[in-house]
């Protein structure tokens, strides 16, 4: 094994998936995990044994990924707004059941077009505190706009979708649950409105791994979509969601240099990321957990070192493990990875990196 | 084409190389482009037949792409400190003339220990300053290194190396050209000292981009080494060592999404990266620079969004042109790009992107 190297550890993720798939059994709620954390039909292929009815992504090349690959019921949870990505999405459409969001009515107008005599299962986004995509949650703006969509004959509205990513900005446990909470109030509350209005919201489908656990608790939520629940990182860890026993992805790497109260590893930026949180948000100091020297500090990534501060110096040549900040995108980095189980080592090709067209 | 995309344009590319190129030449200075910045053996292979002399890379696994597609005369300017590595550097070394960088008594009696009877050129790797690895340019401490190497009968001290990576921390062209002074000057008089000890130091190789120009101003540097000469990026436009005219690598993104003072775009951290500069400094503000929107500011990105401040707002599906804060870590992202040449995109694959180990 050359470093850097990322290595997943089949008893951590298997943990983690069961745990997750256990939880929404328990409540019934359907669970499409996002596929745009690990971008390895290897592990879709377990999470979907598990009990994962379908898959979500961002972009189409990973939709078409899954859809060559076998997997079938996939939510592109992102805006289709051309001509030519509609072409792709229909030819997508011809092998399974497909759906996809919509906040916008030019979007709408685009996917009603390309789609024709088909029709199209879509989900309003609602944006219910992320501030990225989405329509305001104000009941009028949104009655408005479905009433404009329904005039669209061949988009079929089959939910309201959210995706409460401002939750990696929560400062505490209480904060993310009180958004996880908002987020399920604001959905089920429009969903309420609307019904009354005589529009059938069926599906409410929300998802992030912060709130994960606390959307559960709320009736009437029909699926949810995490994606980092895999493998969790550095950034889950520091917002207590998780510990560090459950961060099945670490990255191995070798000591490569020293000096007077640092030492030089051979992970940088193009290993790493250069991740302080998630979406923009900068929540951890330094740029990864070194496990054998828990006082040490990463503390600037070139594209191929890493310069770590530490009181304590490692020989030159010695392996540390980093538990990664983001480990969706160090998965995205990473031409394969090495899956350890019973002992073993198991190199897998990471097929879906860079499919993010 | 789908989006975003990387687009290389041939013209512009073929303008950055051959200046420098020519710049080399008149110089009489040897040109070993940094493999790094694009990893794609059409570029390396264009860059050979204007002149450059061999290739410099960080990891091994490039240099083993680049032998395996048949060019010559490699230098790894990276410790190489383990003997699983010291194979591979071997295993290299039976097809084509190698090289490698030693900062440290460990590494290097790993390499000579790996290499037994069989001889090998090293460079010292010398620290003028971006305080990452290299030893600190103390003559005698060098000396005494350089006396110890000495006794590893196998490895040949080819010359003295440095990269001036802190100039990417260069507040004006003025402080940028006093570390390219420092960078030159200072491997010079260890140079002298080295000699007037009775020790022969052929190569000065030296080189980062926004130093390169006035490097090649200084007498007896004999080699220099950069990267990111063939695309720049918004990093060297915001350090005034070029202009926008002068950016190869651009990417094509489609906006998404709209809000109040707010668009949304196709192309986010997996597609752009996280850089704000180079070497962990923080020049620039925001995360790229739109060419139709000179006023927007690419404030925060998510995996595959870009979130964009603006007072003029697009239409939803427009196309927008990015010039990207670090080209190098976008082409190491990009599974193809598109070549613009003579008014026709041809793909390329990025053969080499993700090799990292």
């Amino acid at each position: 094994m050359y470093t850097p190297a990322v290595i997943i550890n089949y008893e951590i993720m298997m943990r983690n998936l069961k745990e997750i798939q256990d939880l929404c059994n328990e409540r019934g709620v359907k669970l499409r995990p996002h596929f745009k954390a690990h971008k390895t039909p290897y592990f879709a292929d377990i999470q979907r044994q598990l009990g994962a009815i379908g898959f979500t992504t961002a972009k189409l090349a990973e939709a078409e990924l899954l859809v060559n690959e076998g997997f079938r019921d996939i939510l592109i949870a992102y805006p289709i707004v051309t001509l030519e990505n509609v072409k792709r999405l229909k030819e997508i459409s011809k092998k399974t059941k497909v759906s996809t969001i919509i906040d916008s009515l030019e979007g709408a107008r685009v996917l009603s077009q390309g789609f024709g005599n088909q029709s199209l299962d879509v989900l309003i986004k609602i944006d219910t505190g992320l501030n990225r995509c989405g329509i305001k949650p104000n009941s009028n703006e949104v009655l408005n706009f479905v009433k404009d969509i329904l005039k669209l004959k061949n988009l079929k509205i089959k939910g309201l979708l959210t995706h409460g990513g401002h939750s990696y900005k929560g400062k505490n446990i209480e904060e993310i649950k009180e958004i996880a909470e908002a987020e399920g109030k604001t959905l089920l509350e429009l969903k309420e409105f609307l019904e009354s209005k005589g529009i059938i919201i069926d599906e409410i489908s929300v998802g992030s791994t912060p709130t994960l656990r606390y959307l559960l608790e709320i009736p009437k939520i029909t699926e949810v979509r995490p994606g980092n629940y895999i493998f969790n990182d550095y950034t889950q860890v520091s917002l207590n969601t998780t510990t560090i026993e459950n961060c099945a992805l670490t990255v191995r790497s070798t000591v490569i240099s020293r000096g007077i109260g640092k030492f030089i590893i051979d992970a940088g930026s193009k290993t790493l990321g250069l991740d302080k949180g998630t979406h923009g948000s900068e929540i951890i100091k330094g740029f990864g957990k070194i496990l054998e020297y828990p006082d040490a500090e990463i503390t600037a990534l070139s594209e191929e070192h890493g310069i770590v501060k530490s009181s304590i110096l490692p020989e030159i040549g010695e392996k540390i493990t980093i538990i990664p900040n983001h480990s969706c995108v160090v998965m995205n980095l990473a031409p394969f990875v090495y899956l350890e189980k019973e002992g073993k080592f198991l190199l897998l090709e990471n097929k879906g990196r860079g499919l993010n067209y």
